[in-house]
């Protein structure tokens, strides 16, 4: 079997795509980062994803980003928005977040021998992050390409982002149909430690459209 | 002032260009990654570079790369070759290292509104490894591009090399001029906690090479 490194958060894009490479028949590892992200409970998701999913391996690393700053969601004193989606980038943006994320994931595919890596960032119903983009994607996969050795030896990598172009009813769609457990996942940028989520941040939002749009009944544990 | 964010790892390199970055007239901004490095003595090497160059401020960040392994520079398990230099990328590599250090030093650069962050990477005398490559330095930068808020609102962000095409000797006859202190820095792969260093791996190697062909007695303390 083929195995693949998949960035898996805690949230309902990353266990979508986990159960959508296990469906493409690869053997999954599992990587989450622990950036210092207000969201706690997302981590113990993750974990509790990664083990119904049965992956060979799950690996929390830690890079605490809060030394840097600049983000409602590593930063406390700035408030999580909750009037609604704006235009434009929001406060919540980690800056370089998913390229960090990646880094790690490739750093974790080479040792592990492994050429495809997947990320569930999807373009439609995101919040306006630029590491969103499918642009962002094939240049982060060109640039994967030149780190490393396995580069060198011809072994090419792939980003695989098959979330990309769908909205996140299309998503959720998908993920029942492969089983996925959305009671286990965490969006809400501020869930508390159990995982109940505040229902007004745009991540809650864009969530909850999802369910209502995709006719799916929410199991969403709200405060 | 313009500001950069200089990754600096304690090395001889890496002090040569903050010294470098300096002299162009940025304020600098100094990264250290705390990945798990066989050879602590260079975080101990780094904090006194930054200091003795008056930098505005100096961060060690954490990302423990032990936990996927396979390089001798972050498992113990994993000799460091003292024989010599060999062909190939050798086991002192570390996955997508260049990689994680730059995502890490654009996070930071973003949260600063840096456009410039400097690496002291070289092509010439360096151990084979892929991310040292200028075809890697051209494809990151296009991808952090891609990949920040800066980037969207037009702000372009430079990646700065400025070794690349050095020799260790130039890299040596440069940092003389610009007033560095070798003595500071530390370059062996598996020196010791007081920065005593083996003189045998590769990076000791090159280092003793580049100061008996820059003509400059070398301040290198070894064990």
């Amino acid at each position: 079997m083929t195995i693949a490194v998949v960035l898996l958060s805690g949230g309902l894009d990353s266990a979508t795509i986990l159960a959508a490479a296990r469906d493409r028949g690869y053997e999954c590892y599992a990587l989450s980062v622990d950036y210092g992200q207000r969201n706690r409970s997302e981590l113990v998701a993750a974990s509790n994803v990664a083990r119904s999913m049965g992956v060979c391996g799950h690996q929390v690393i830690n890079v605490d980003l809060t030394v840097f700053g600049g983000s409602a969601l590593i930063d406390k004193s700035i408030a999580v928005p909750i009037e609604g989606i704006k235009a434009g980038i929001p406060i919540t943006y980690v800056p370089a977040r998913n390229t960090i994320m990646l880094s790690l994931a490739l750093s974790w595919a080479e040792t592990l021998g492994c050429s495809d890596i997947f990320i569930g960032i999807n373009a439609v119903d995101y919040s306006g992050y630029p590491d969103c983009r499918p642009e962002y994607i094939v240049a982060f996969e060109k640039m994967a390409n030149l780190a490393t050795k396995a580069a060198i030896q011809g072994n090419k990598l792939s980003i695989h982002a098959p979330l990309l172009s769908l909205s996140k009813a299309e998503i959720i769609q998908q993920g029942e149909m492969l089983g996925v457990d959305y009671k286990m996942t965490v969006s809400c940028y501020q869930a508390d430690e159990s995982g109940l989520a505040c229902g007004m941040c745009d991540s809650c939002r864009l969530r909850r459209k999802g369910f209502e749009a995709a006719n799916v009944s929410d199991p969403t544990r709200y405060k």
